[in-house]
């Protein structure tokens, strides 16, 4: 493996060891943005599932930036020179992975559903887990809620994209929600939140210009909140969930709307003490909007009361913030080091 | 007034003269657009506030399609030439010549606000009203709830663009609506529905690869949404409006939300049922794009329901069914023309 | 098959039955858009390769305008039922479907490229021709240049998109170009250019925010403008011509670099007097943009000479005049109608 | 002024005090991105040509992550506080600015055109220059050229942004090309080019699905390429210069066209070999695409030869490259750091 320039982006000193297992889509490219210039990982493994390729074969804006054979996974061969993995597999084949690797001592960080869900609700979305020893080892890697859990586990569930915008802006208000009256969200993405892989759908002529809802009041993002929401709150709230997509390459915007107990809440001063330590938190007046945390790490948060309604509106980059960003943000803290050590923090504006 | 190549795509039978006030927006080109193929209008009069200029000039894409000299409007000149004017003009301005014009003679599609609201609703969000007299005479003009008065009036106030594409998905359902909990409305608007007038919001820069919310739970549509469903239905209903904008030139999407009085509707069948004889409403059973009604006066509509949970999902073009094309089939049904007489029916895609 | 709405938009005297062979793509899409509302086409067939689907699965937007099956295309079943055939076909295919249909006495519009060349040019960038026979009874489908002749023939190659947009823009100045020096052509295309098929370079995340050239100095339009600049003025132009993807749906534009034989000369006079009658070409004294002549038939030009230096900029509706609308234009030459009927004339603008 | 989170990403040696001034538009916004997180440059000024406003109002993306006031700029205070001052001024404004800085004993790096031309082309294109003294002290800022120049000088006069893409493709082959004829060049350009100011043109609704030429064979950068390549080869070129603009935020293509002295040149082999040890240059066998440079300092250029014509294609990230991030790797040299300092290698890609 030979990497340009890297070594006059980092320090000598001792680094952690980590492979990157499904190099090819966007989530897989900007774990690799991230790791390539992070001054304490130092990437020992790039695989994806066919193995045979030059990393920037697949991701050709990596020219003479970063270069080094792409292989054909395998457990055991990780397992021999990284201490720490990053899953960026869909959702049943990361499992398989993530079971070997914990029993080969490597750290975990899976992007994918496995183990974000109880068992149960697991199953009754996606398919049979092949995992359910793991399971209760695996911390929910939201780290403004869980940050002192991932410090000691060894497998983080990366949240999904929309549960992470969701969640940031919703729990703060868990005690004062209404939960007799639904929850309702609006999610709207870009196209990067649709994969790499061509469809109709995807393809430029079909979206540019365009906006259309899918999958509405039944995608597998309900659960996950609707679950983290009882876990953090101890109450059963009804979320009903509606994404879109959108003309836009990068960006995820959440529109929640609900009811609360009690008129004449302060959202902003809420969210303000609620959150006032946390760097990665930026908390608006007015409405935010999606390319401010575009190539950040950020969650955008605005609010609005109207009489009992509560109104939440919040932003990620979908595929940083609401992926791979937070996944290197879990693994810092799985190692020990700071949370957002080598974690960009301009945006990609203009 | 010189007319390219309009005699060749017209019969030479007897026309409505009409005047065309308010040329240099968006609306006003969609007007044009109409008007200039249209078989029974005849356009006789193009005005705007500063006149001076040849209408292919303020629209350039009509260059060898339609010229004429754009006057500085003049509400007597007007009636000199035109039985019948739309009115593309800022509210406030629109009620001046409104008032003047129907003294004249002049039949008036208005598309501004000046009399779509009763007039304290109007005089509380926008401003004092100078044409009392006429509010009462006016009729709303969503042909497809209020055709046959449309046909006995002089003045047609023309919804807003986002009460028609609301009003249209939800107005079916008002029986079964629980008014005691509130109606969230999520729109999404392309900068269209902004206006010509150049500001940072509506630079390329600013919204391209952007989406972001404005006016969230205090835009002026929310009046309007509301008091039309207390007419049709005699209820109050909470109407919480949040409108977005896009980076999208044309179209807009509505996402209701609310509660039902009881489980188990179909809304499908209810909406199929209820436009049954309506030419210019499609009914999905998934899903509705943004941009298959772009450059038709559709309203296309899909609904769902989970539990006592109704979700409804519409789209219109913006600048067309919401505006323009909506003002023409207005005009159509006073002259007792056939409403979608002139109104294309096949839409820009792709 | 059913038709919506289209007796209300057409006369019902005596009209030719045409086939569209090839609906499945943008051109064949834009095909039914011009037919279904042409007064004077009857469409009476609908193919593709597979067949077994209404004609609104393929194209959404056509819902509640226009529905008929569309079947798996027979030349024999074809020459049943219509006098006139689109084909929207790839090249080779095409000619298979244009030799029997011309041998049973239908009138044919090729889309392809099969006709557009002579046989040995043809030959050396395709395939080897399958209907040699037909070759020199074809007539290149350019109405500006071969009017006569397209009305007495029964086969009409419809020209590139490309050449459509560099002929119209240079030929008028063949007899000032100096042929000793290179003619450069720098041309951009919307998306749909590419076609409908999705691939990892129309995916929206790969094209939008991006611009690449693809095949410079090797694209098969290349010798079709080298052919027909040969043919139309008896000399050999050296024709290097370097393609672009933008991301924009529809449109297409040539900027065109060459030297001139003598300095002073004026382009703008040379296209006005040269396209003084043709209602379909506008000549502009300012650099043209690319969406002015969309959803029309309208080829924009704009020409400067500096010293001897002559630059041409030329812009159409790639999938209209550079495909559908040139080919409808063309049939109603074929068919003794006038060349514009029921061809749009009003741009998709905004 | 107060600088969140800086103290993290800075060593703390000693560092060179900046200032930038002219931070409003786009160039300063990526000015400011590159100087927080730089290692060695500590921000000590930020000003305009207003003040009194916080540098996270104009730049919103900057809240939580950078703040200070930004002060009416005013040349003695600069020098009070700052040993380097970045001027992303207009023209004219800048040279009043930059005399007095270095009369100041502050370097400059001057991002206008003030100082890129010698004194007749400079009045001839531009204005009256006001600061005749320090043109022949300021060294034109384009590294892989002037690397050695820049070291000792205190006025750096940054490139334009075409420019730098047009001449990094095509420096290298100016003893190869054919003098005697013309070389046309046909840029694209990102909106971000036009400017933050609004207007017609930058309006989404106008540049959205569009794109046009502007100043056709007249733009300002067309001397400033011509002299450039004068001054290295000796030769006078006949350059040939029409702009576009694209609907893409940044970026920036140029694809030039031109003849050789003689056949069979071997285009990517000459690049290769020119530009092996500069790190900053990239070399395709295929043409390029304009996203890869992205967000970082990289010129991407591909180039094909057939017979005498030579066709070169490079891109560069506009408003980095073409100018902020030149800027910055300018200001690196002068100070005596490694020239790529602080400089991201990681494209925005996707």
């Amino acid at each position: 493996m030979y990497v340009i320039r890297k070594s006059n982006l980092k320090s000598d000193k001792l680094k952690i060891t980590v492979a990157l297992i499904g190099a090819s889509g966007y989530t897989g490219l900007e774990l690799l943005k991230l790791l390539i210039v992070h001054p304490k990982f130092e990437i020992t493994y790039v695989g994806n599932s066919e193995g045979g390729i030059k990393v920037e074969e697949l991701h050709p804006s990596l020219k003479s930036v970063f270069s080094c054979d792409v292989l054909k996974s395998d457990a055991k061969e990780i397992a021999k020179v990284a201490q720490l993995a990053f899953l960026a597999l869909p959702h049943k084949t990361s499992m398989s992975f993530a079971k070997e690797l914990l029993k080969l001592g490597v750290k975990v960080v899976d992007l994918s559903a496995d183990y974000r869900l109880k068992l149960d609700t697991y199953e009754k979305y996606y398919c049979p887990h092949e995992d359910k020893k793991n399971i209760p080892n695996s911390v929910y890697g939201l780290p403004e809620f869980y940050r002192e859990q991932i410090k000691d586990t060894s497998l983080v569930a990366n949240p999904g994209c929309y549960p992470t915008a969701t969640l940031l802006g919703i729990l703060p208000f868990c005690e004062f929600i209404d939960e007799k009256y639904p929850i309702f969200i609006d999610a709207k993405s870009g196209v990067s939140g649709a994969g790499k892989k061509c469809s109709s759908k995807t393809h430029f002529v079909s979206i540019d210009e365009n906006i259309f809802a899918y999958n509405p009041l039944m995608h597998r993002h309900e659960p996950e909140i609707k679950e983290k929401m009882k876990i953090y709150s101890g109450k059963n709230f009804d979320i009903n969930f509606v994404p879109h997509l959108l003309p836009i390459i990068r960006g995820e915007m959440i529109d929640s709307y609900m009811l609360l107990k009690e008129d004449g809440l302060k959202p902003l001063k809420i969210l303000r003490e609620f959150y006032k330590n946390e760097p990665n938190i930026r908390i608006y007046d007015h409405p935010v909007d999606m390319k401010s945390p575009s190539g950040t790490n950020f969650c955008d948060i605005f609010a609005k009361v109207v009489g009992k309604k509560l109104y939440i509106n919040s932003t990620i980059d979908n595929i940083l913030r609401g992926s791979s960003s937070q996944a290197v943000a879990n693994a810092n803290i799985m190692c020990g080091f700071e949370e957002n050590l080598g974690i960009p923090i301009i945006a990609y504006v203009p």
